[in-house]
C-alpha cells in the first residue's frame, strides 16, 4: 500500500505462504516483463510461461532471469512438461530445466491422459530438488471428475511432494472448477476445502467474476492464478476491498450502513 | 492528423472543451504510461487511475507527474474517494490529494449510498481549488433511476461546482446508461440531453459498439470515457470517420453513393 | 524454436511463402512495436496499421521504419485506401505511400461499395511496383456472397496482380468467412480451396477458436491474419502443437494413445 487506510485486509510480504498470485505470461518481451515487475512486483508470487510459449518466444532465458531477480518463482507451463512426456523424453525435460536454471516446475495432465501413479512419480522425482506445483482437473470439458476423485488425487499429490495444487480452469476459465458458462462449481469447491487446506490450493481464476467470487467466499488471501499481466493490480484492489465488488467486505459492521443492495 | 484529408470532422486541440477522451489506467507501469503518451497524447484529456489502483501500484507519484507533464489531467478513481468517505476520513483524502499534487478529483457514490446533499457538499468543498468531475448513476444494476431524478441530480451537481458530469457505465459497460446487455438506454439519454448541455456530460463507453453509437448520434466531439489504453487510437479513428463503422458519417451527400446497406 | 523436439511441424524461415502471420497494430507506440519485434519477430510476416490508425498515431513514420528494419512487410489498413478512393483522391494515396516509403499495400472494398472492375484496376496499377494484398468479402454482415462469386472475384484479383487474398473477418471476427456467432463457414471455405491455392489466401482469424479450426483443418502452415500483438506467440504454439488444442495433431499414431476424448 502506498498509504495507510484502516480495515484493509492484511497481506503477507513475499515470500508468502498464502494470498498467492500466479500470473500467466503468454509471450511477453523482456521489456514488458520489466514493466509488470516495476508496477506490481510485490503482488506477483509466480509467473507461468504459459503452455509452450517458452519454446518459441525470443530471449526466454534473459526473461526467466529477469523474473527470478525480482524474487518471482517462474516456471514453464504444464503443457510443455506433457509435450516432453508424451514423446517419452522426461529426462530431456530435466536437462531443459537445468539449462534454464529453473527451480520451480509444474506437473500436469491437462492435455493428455496419464495414469495417476505415473503423475505422482514425476512429482516425487521433481520434488527432490525443485518446488513442484501440480495441476488437478482435466482441460477437456467432457471429463467430469467426482469431488471424491479430486480429493483423492490431491492428497496423493501432496504426499508425493507437491507444494501447491493448482485447480484447473484453463486460460478461458470454463472447465474444471468452473461450469461451461464460467460460473464457479461451488459444491465441488466446498467439498475440496473440507479435506484440503486452503493454503495448499491455487485456484485458476482468469475472469474477474471468478476472482470476486473466491475473495468474497474465502477472503483476501485466497490463492489465485492465471491472472493476465494487466489484471495484477486490479486483482490486488479486489483483495483489499478497494474496488466496488468487494468494497464492504472487510469493513466493520458499524461502517456498513451505506451498503448498496446486492453488494 | 498526420496528413490532410477533406471531410474529416474538426477536433479542438488540448485543452479541449468538447470531444474529451478519458482513459482508464488500471495499473500501468511508468513506461507503459510513457508509451501511450508517445503514441496518442494529443487525444487524451483525462486519465483516471481506476478504482483503488493508485493505492497499490508502484511508482504512482512518478506516473502522476508523467501524465501531468504531458498536459493530461489525472485523477484518482471515485471508488478511492468513497473508500475514504465511508471510513469518515474525507480530510485525509484532501491530504492525499495535496501529497500527490493532484488538482483534478472525482466525486462519486457508485460503491456506497450517500445522501445527495452530502455528495454536493463534497463537490462544493473540492471545487474551491480543484477541477471536479462528478459521477452520476449507481454501479449497482438493481438501482434504476428515473430520468427526472438523473436530471435533478445533474443540475444540483453543476450548481455545486462540478465541471464535468460522468454518466456511469462501470468498466464492464452494462449498468447506468446501458441496459444489462450493454446496449444504450437511448430514451434516458435523449431526456438527459434535453436539459443538460452535451459538453457537460462525459459518457463512460468502454465498449466499441457504445462508442460508435454515441459518435453516430451526437457527432465526433461527444465526450467519452473509460477508454482502455489500447483503444485510444481506434476511438480517434471512429471520431474522424476513418473506420468502417463511421466511414460515411461525415461525408457530404454527393460522396455517399457508395454507401453499403446498414451503414 | 529455442530447443529441439521431434514431431514439431516444419515452418519456413522469413521471408515465407506459406504459414504467414499478419498482425493487426491498432495504434502501438514505437516502443511497443519494438517489444513485439524483440519477442516474436521471426513469426511476423505482415503488420497492418489497422483501418485509419496511421493517420492519427504519433510517430507513424518511425514505427513503419522500425517494422521494415525487422524484415516485416508493413501496410496501411484497407479502410484508409478506401477513405482516399471515396473522396476521389487515389493519386494522393499513391503520394502518401511514397512519402511513407511503403512497398506493400492493401486494396479492399469493405467499407464502401466499388465496382469489381474498378477494384481490379487499382490492384493492377498498384502491383506495378508494390506488393498487393487484396481483401475479399464485405464488412457488412447483411451482404452474403455466394461461393461462386467469391471464387470469381478471387481469380480476377490474382490475375490483376494481387499476391495475397485476404479473406475478410473484420476485427471482431463475425462476418465474411464467419457466421454471426464467430463460427467458421466451413462449406464456403471448402469451396474456395477447391479452386484457389491455399498459399494464396490469408484468413483473418482474430479469435483463438478460429485459429484452432484453421490449423486443425489445414495444418500448421495455414496463413492467418488480424492477430492481436499479444496473441502472436500463443498462435505460434498452436501451429507447433505446443498448446492443448493442437497437442496431438502432429504426433505419429503410436504416440496418440494418451489422447483425450474430444481432442
Amino acid at each position: 500500500m502506498n498509504f495507510k487506510l484502516p480495515y484493509i485486509p492484511e497481506r503477507q510480504n513475499k515470500p508468502r505462504t498464502n494470498g498467492l498470485t500466479m500470473v500467466m505470461d503468454k509471450g511477453l518481451s523482456i521489456r514488458e516483463a520489466e514493466n509488470i515487475i516495476s508496477a506490481s512486483n510485490e503482488y506477483i508470487d509466480f509467473v507461468k510461461l504459459g503452455f509452450g510459449t517458452s519454446a518459441v518466444v525470443s530471449g526466454v532465458e534473459e526473461k526467466i532471469r529477469t523474473y527470478q531477480k525480482a524474487n518471482i518463482k517462474v516456471y514453464l507451463g504444464g503443457t510443455l512438461f506433457e509435450a516432453f512426456v508424451v514423446r517419452n523424453m522426461f529426462s530431456d525435460y530435466l536437462k531443459l530445466l537445468d539449462k534454464y536454471q529453473i527451480d520451480t516446475v509444474e506437473v500436469s495432465d491437462g492435455s493428455m491422459s496419464m495414469k495417476h501413479e505415473e503423475k505422482c512419480s514425476y512429482i516425487k522425482e521433481l520434488s527432490k530438488n525443485r518446488f513442484v506445483l501440480s495441476e488437478v482437473g482435466a482441460k477437456d470439458a467432457s471429463i467430469v471428475l467426482s469431488s471424491d476423485k479430486w480429493i483423492a488425487m490431491m492428497e496423493k499429490e501432496l504426499e508425493a511432494g507437491s507444494k501447491v495444487l493448482i485447480a484447473e480452469a484453463r486460460e478461458s476459465g470454463n472447465v474444471g472448477i468452473y461450469n461451461s458458462n464460467g460460473t464457479v462449481d461451488t459444491n465441488l469447491i466446498d467439498k475440496l476445502l473440507s479435506k484440503i487446506p486452503q493454503a495448499k490450493i491455487l485456484w485458476e481464476a482468469p475472469l474477474k467474476t471468478q476472482q470476486v467470487w473466491f475473495i468474497k467466499q474465502y477472503g483476501a488471501n485466497v490463492n489465485l492464478g492465471n491472472i493476465a499481466p494487466n489484471e495484477i493490480i486490479p486483482l490486488e484492489t479486489l483483495r483489499l476491498g478497494l474496488r466496488g465488488d468487494t468494497f464492504f467486505n472487510f469493513l466493520p459492521e458499524n461502517l456498513k450502513e451505506m451498503k448498496l443492495t446486492n453488494q
